[in-house]
């Protein structure tokens, strides 16, 4: 069959399916019309939008038919969910707990350290946050591979913060109760949020904007540290006996450090690849073995007089109150309360992403608000017991999950551990190089800097690229505040890019159906002569209302013009648009239509419409738009009303 | 043919459609399949969202092709209008215009005079302000029906605004200088968003808003003006002759101002009607004609020695210079910069709001950009000429458009009537009682209430009727600022509630067709047993990819359970998912449709999409989602992907 040949065989098939499916409408005489839904009542369309988007999750619905005592216990069990799994516990998941809470204890006593240095705090204040927040944390929280404590960019951000307002070192006591302060705030943000179920505000923070915002974190994290490593080098220009068994220990620390790298890249590995799974305690016990190792060396040689850093006096004991330290009131408060708030709803993002990666992963349900509230209350809690921020660690729920983790038990057992050496190990902390602490800190943030992720944006949307870039470096070039700003504004401009200049598209009838598509995505779709058909691609709002009309009529234009240059082609005579993809409309949406059927009717063209939905099919009748251009012009499908058409056309054709 | 049999044959038709669907797609081996559309060069692609952003009108398609020097006359004719509709002015269009703007100058001279009351300036700047922006504006617009002028809305948010900084009274010469400045920033807002096309912005400012601000501000104004006429009711309790006289002048206002809302009830219902057009000039002309009579009677009984405030001095002669006065540097350059860019965009506002609905009326182009550099130009060159924000007036472009006017020759006409006025008669204005400026003023805002409006957006748009009211209630308790600030906000938070929780729906097939439609909507469609359709009607973003996810694993679960109660049903196997209103989806609600992918595994349901759009499909093969799982579950239409799904759901069938 030649190519002719075909073509007209597809033409004449094409008519058929033109016709026959009008022919079908009318020989039925069935010819569907678009439902208007039932009329709501406004008070029960009030209560299904709250519901929906404060309540999506429907957290009510156990409550549901329970006698009173039933609804309390279930109650209990809401806000405190280890009374619910705690039924269930057994020794096997406590074997997985117990290995896993000892992994991340080793892991995160070295990290706390050389966090609550970022957060210009005293080390005991890194320690005093893994030992109650997690603790409070595994009665309320519903993860069960979370792990709780200080982490690294909250640190920093907290640390950056504070020191806007306060010297760390010559106002030390001031400094110290305002960490505490935003540590309440933060943990009252995040109860509030939870409480009115605002957890959906976080979901502005996009994942485009956490990678590059991380990303940001992490390097300036490293190279904050790094610097630290290079004042050591300095000083080894002299070339004395010290000096070279100081370089020894530097080098010793680098060589550390990249084995941490090497290590680091394995749990990585072992984690997407889910191999290797036997060693998932090597990487995370290397920071622990290499600061008992690198303590006891310092010790032996006394390095620390010869100019290493170390950490010097670190407090015996567990959390003193903090209750009276927080400032609640005063000039502070204000300043408490906003850095609070910051911090809160980072903490929060870090926590929430956390938890639903490895929900999505075991596959259970995890009520983003509850947690929310377990978050805060656990911080509420946390300042007034001398500790500062904490959430959810990227790198130590990793390593909890790897170590086979079951439920939060795991995190009571990290706690317990952190106890034992508040009260009796932690004067041996005395001699710990900073720079084996600041080798630990930039291992465990280099995993935050995720190229793999941000190639992957490059290659699905570049905005999403734009904005995990403007976030890296904000945060890199600026400050942590600001990156977030830039990440935040890129984030929503390109909301209101989409909402402002929605697609619309011109669509064609796919050979032998009676579909009607894009024809840029359908190259073989034909257009339908006489008629033009557009599909306006978003809601249409206020923001872009005055846009569309004017589109759809620069659509007709250029349609009209195209008909013009051809040949034996009838002028456009019905322009249907397709509102299938028109979720909803406004007032000036409507306007808009109007304006539309106007100028259509002053080039005689009649305006069609096709499928729109419930909510708009309701508008159109309030507005009576749809008796302005007839009932009969709202088609069920567009097909429908292009067969609708034909008809008419054919008279009208000279 | 009773219930039972009809509904035995609409079953049966409906499997017959059913697998005659799929019978024809196997019969004639010709699946479509979703298309991808041609991979775009990202240079392309990105200049493509530039020009559909920001030159969406193409603003430069008349220039292609064309030589130098025609292009030259074309930019020319792009900045002056005046010169492309120049050429075609005749004799005929003259006499519209000379009616029009003879009409329009008779109601602008005692406006004027008013409003700058309302700015706190002398009443000269209101003339000074109808007489040079109109004469820009002629040359420059392209709107043929637009007044220029004064308007009350931006008189009262400038004075407001002002007075904040400066005592209108005490610190008069700082005051004016300040209000001059804030006119030059705002004619600068004005070109700059014009020329660097960013006149969508005004597009966030809702109709909905509009309506309550215009309507609060309307409020405002006119109690402040009656607060005026109470004052003089006060005075006339001393019961002597000349306050019997006076209140007799009192008493002649209130007749004139009850008559003035007749005649202003009757424009409204001539303009819409389009009835009684002989008779526009009867309320146009019928306040200068009360100014005349009552300055005269003033002047006559020299009521204003007995206490009726008039307006004393009135300075005689055209715009002084005023270039010297606005302040360049220093404190008040900032001030008057932020009252002028708000100044600014709500006279745009207005301003767009009118040359729109007036082109959309007659049917010709307003490009709103050029409008804006227009507007804009001419409040700079307003500025330097002692005159304030001016802008399109609502009352006197209607009665514009009412007389008669053509082109904007009737502004000319206006200006030049405003110009004799200024260099004669002003002195003549001496003896004009202010409570009759109040009522004209009155008058004039009264129309500015829109209670048809509001009662509209109540019936179609809830959430717009709470904008609108938020913005009402905001300018009348609060302020002018409190009540724009309520309505963008609320404005905004409506986008962000539609793209933060857009709406699912089941789909059901529509009997005796292969449509599938949502069932709320379409009562009579029909669920496929084993198969649940579910269309998302929104993009998916990061704002609501996980909310998306989510609510469509509880449709599932719901689904599930209804499947459970029921008996001779097949458990839920196949998960369609209707992408057609899914027209972008970002890095995020990728991952959502992995997490939802891993989900459905889990629970042994395979997911399904049916026509992604052409962004979509793109980004799904640049994730691989669509290897994920597999190019064979996209479909073009929800039918094709039901009928695939129809032979693998038989065999499992118990």
């Amino acid at each position: 069959m030649d190519r002719s040949t075909e073509e007209a065989q597809t033409k004449e098939m094409d008519i058929r399916s033109l016709s026959s499916s009008h022919h079908h409408s009318q020989s039925e005489r069935y010819i569907h019309k678009v439902g208007v839904p039932p009329k709501q009542n406004l008070f029960k369309e009030f209560r299904e939008t709250l519901k929906e988007t404060f309540f999506a999750d429907d957290p009510l619905r156990p409550f549901k038919d329970r006698s009173r005592s039933q609804k309390f216990i279930l109650g209990i069990q809401t806000i405190f969910p280890i009374f619910e799994w705690g039924r269930k516990y057994n020794l096997k998941k406590l074997r997985g707990d117990l290995i896993a809470g000892l992994t991340i204890a080793s892991l995160c006593i070295p990290q706390d350290i050389g966090y609550a240095k970022l957060a210009n705090l005293d080390p005991q204040y890194g320690l005093y946050s893994s030992f109650v927040p997690p603790l409070i944390y595994a009665f309320m929280g519903s993860s069960r591979d979370i792990a709780i404590g200080p982490v690294a960019v909250v640190s920093l951000l907290l640390g950056t913060m504070l020191q806007n307002e306060l010297d760390p070192i010559n106002e030390k006591a001031q400094y110290q109760r305002l960490a505490f302060t935003a540590t309440f705030f933060a943990g009252i943000t995040q109860v509030t949020l939870g409480f009115f179920r605002l957890g959906f505000l976080i979901d502005f923070l996009s994942h485009a904007a956490i990678v590059g915002f991380m990303g940001g974190a992490a390097v300036t994290i490293a190279l904050q540290q790094l610097k630290g490593f290079l004042g050591i080098k300095k000083f080894t220009k002299k070339s004395d006996i010290i000096s070279v068994m100081h370089s020894v220990v530097a080098s010793a620390h680098h060589g550390v450090s990249s084995n941490f790298i090497l290590l680091l890249l394995r749990i990585k590995f072992s984690c997407t690849g889910k191999k290797n799974k036997k060693f998932f305690w090597v990487p995370a016990i290397a920071p622990l073995i290499s600061v008992i190792l690198s303590t006891f060396f310092v010790y032996i040689t006394r390095a620390d007089k010869q100019g290493v850093q170390i950490v010097k006096n670190i407090k015996k004991g567990i959390n003193p109150s903090s209750v009276n330290e927080i400032y609640f009131s005063g000039d502070y408060l204000l300043k408490g309360f906003r850095i609070g708030v910051v911090a809160g709803m980072i903490g929060l993002t870090e926590a929430i992403a956390i938890g639903r990666t490895f929900a999505a992963m075991k596959d259970y349900q995890l009520d983003g608000n509850k947690e929310m509230v377990a978050l805060g209350a656990m911080n509420v809690v946390g300042s007034m017991t001398s500790c500062y921020v904490a959430t959810g660690s990227f790198s130590r729920s990793a390593v909890n999950f790897m170590a086979g983790c079951e439920t939060a038990v795991s995190n009571i057992i990290m706690s317990c551990v952190v106890f034992l050496t508040l009260e009796f190990i932690t004067p041996l902390f005395k001699y710990t190089p900073n720079a084996i602490l600041a080798s630990i800190i930039i291992n465990a943030v280099i995993g935050l800097i995720d190229i793999g992720a941000a190639t992957l944006l490059w290659k699905i949307d570049k905005f999403d690229f734009v904005a995990c870039m403007g976030a890296f470096f904000g945060v890199v070039f600026s400050s942590v505040e600001i990156g977030l700003l830039i990440a935040v504004s890129i984030s929503f401009a390109k909301i209101l890019l989409q909402v402002t200049r929605p697609r619309t598209a011109i669509l064609g009838k796919v050979p032998r159906t009676t579909v009607y598509r894009n024809i840029q995505q359908y190259p073989e779709a034909t257009k339908v002569p006489g008629v033009l058909i557009v599909r306006v691609d978003s809601a249409i709002y206020f923001s872009n209302s005055n846009y569309v009309k004017e589109r759809i009529l620069r659509w007709l234009e250029d349609e009209e013009e195209e008909v013009k240059a051809a040949t034996y082609q009838p002028r456009i005579q019905f322009l249907i648009v397709e509102m299938s993809p028109v979720t909803d409309i406004d007032t000036s949406g409507i306007h808009a239509l109007e304006g539309l059927h106007r100028s259509l009717e002053k080039r005689e063209v009649q305006l069609i419409l096709a499928n729109p939905g419930p909510v708009v099919m309701d508008k159109l009748h309030a507005s009576s738009f749809t008796s302005l251009i007839g009932e009969d012009n709202i088609f069920l499908t567009v097909a429908d009303a292009v067969s609708s058409c034909a008809p008419k056309l054919v008279e009208e054709q000279p």
